[in-house]
């Protein structure tokens, strides 16, 4: 175990809170500068504040397809007065990835865990290197 | 790794953004062309956005069923001003699929994770023809 | 692979895209008729559609209990005005099984995945009988 | 295979259909009795129908903590007019556990999986009884 | 097997009902002290009760993140007249964690799975104080 809340020896994946607040025309980057890390959100909810103005508010995600090129989804869209929180149900995240909304003023608060576990690549490389 | 975003090596299944915006008289049509890759959608959120119609939208799912007939299926029934998100769970699609909306002019935005791993049948041919 | 969709070597179970309307007086019933091959729904979504009468409607399900009895469970209840889509989570059906409607003129629209699997006794009786 | 529903030799989980029915004053135990097999439930849905009054309904389980002392926890709550059904997702029961109306007088109706499996601290001792 | 419910010699997680209400001003703090189990929570669902107030409830989790630094989260936002439950999925948390109510003044009521697992770590070093 380590200083922080990181067991930088597990192979399997270890569970950490994350929890964003997205508010007009601030974007949340998910981009962790690890080189022996392999990181992923398994998001699950999405809710409103009291502050949040009775509009409908829709995140954007912004990622990577499988060409490699930039694609935006859409993640979830919420309005206070009709629907306050929604399930995400696990929508996995893989970085790099950018969380903005695309309307409403918010805030949007989004959560789930982070997830961090040894890249398969990266321990079979120190394998290599030990000879 | 590959110049895309795409680990060829990878037995594990990898996972990308996948997100798609549905309009009325426009199909979208799931079916990756790879020799060597099985693709799978796993379908996490339906939403409105803030142009969306206020009236009932319904997609429809166009696949394949047991027997390789064509099946259609209601995947998810939204109106803006009673439910503007839900949440699909990971509905899981495989190729060849078709997103339509059968009611409603959207648009309707779906998401979730694109997988890719490399196909069983596949890695075991190229097993046989090294000899 | 076969003719059709289904790949019978496979011991992973294969995923296809399934989907049932239900309406007034018609049962669907779900029963594969196969000898080697194991068959189950996870069901993911039951939604209305434009013609659906606001009114409850209540989706029903027979199946069998674990003393192989016949067991009724309710599947989901929906209205269009309140909530026209409900997410089913991965309600897991083994047949035999019957949908029907027990309050409700419908249509109601049941999806998700069917999955077939080789059936583990199968395989191993098959093994058995090669001596 | 057994008589019933039920293959005895599975060491798999093996899935039933599973419905109750909570009405007012009405407790409904969980607590299959059974000396080899384990028993849990997945609870998947929570459901009014027609004939429930529209107040607040509130669905009480009672079951075992860590220290095997007896908890409470409040399972669901449904309206007809505001929330019909709501997905459990996969709660996991196991019993002894006790499910009841804390509010409102029903009938609501609670369904899932329920899972039955060769216990294994049962299978090992058989092991040990052999010699 | 012990004396309490716990039986401590299983490798596989064990699961526990786990139930908890939230009123305004009171913290509920999820720690527990063990020596040689690792805990975790799997949380369901996030529920009013008929004496709840009709205002937007907001339901906070404070955790850990990636550094091992304290990080909040909204875990949920509930009204009573609006969503009276929602399912949260299976939303884990691992320890220590505290929930609170951010807004509304309750009572709230959050369900779950308690899962208690003997830790990797653990198992490991009692090897090696063997000899």
């Amino acid at each position: 175990s380590t200083m922080n809340g990181l067991d930088e020896e597990a192979m399997a994946p270890q569970t950490f809170l994350y929890g964003v607040v997205l508010e007009a025309g601030k974007e949340v980057v998910f981009n962790p500068d690890d080189n022996n890390l392999e990181h992923q959100l398994d998001l699950r909810m999405a809710c409103v504040d009291p502050s949040t103005k009775d509009e409908l508010h829709m995140v954007e995600v912004e990622g990577q397809d499988t060409e490699g090129l930039k694609v935006k989804a859409v993640l979830v869209t919420l309005k206070p007065s009709t629907l306050p929180s929604v399930c995400l149900g696990g929508f996995t995240i893989t970085p790099p990835a950018v969380f903005r909304l695309k309307a409403g003023s918010g805030p949007i608060h989004i959560s789930g865990q982070h997830l961090v576990m040894v890249e398969a690549d990266q321990s079979f490389s120190e394998e290599e290197d030990e000879d």
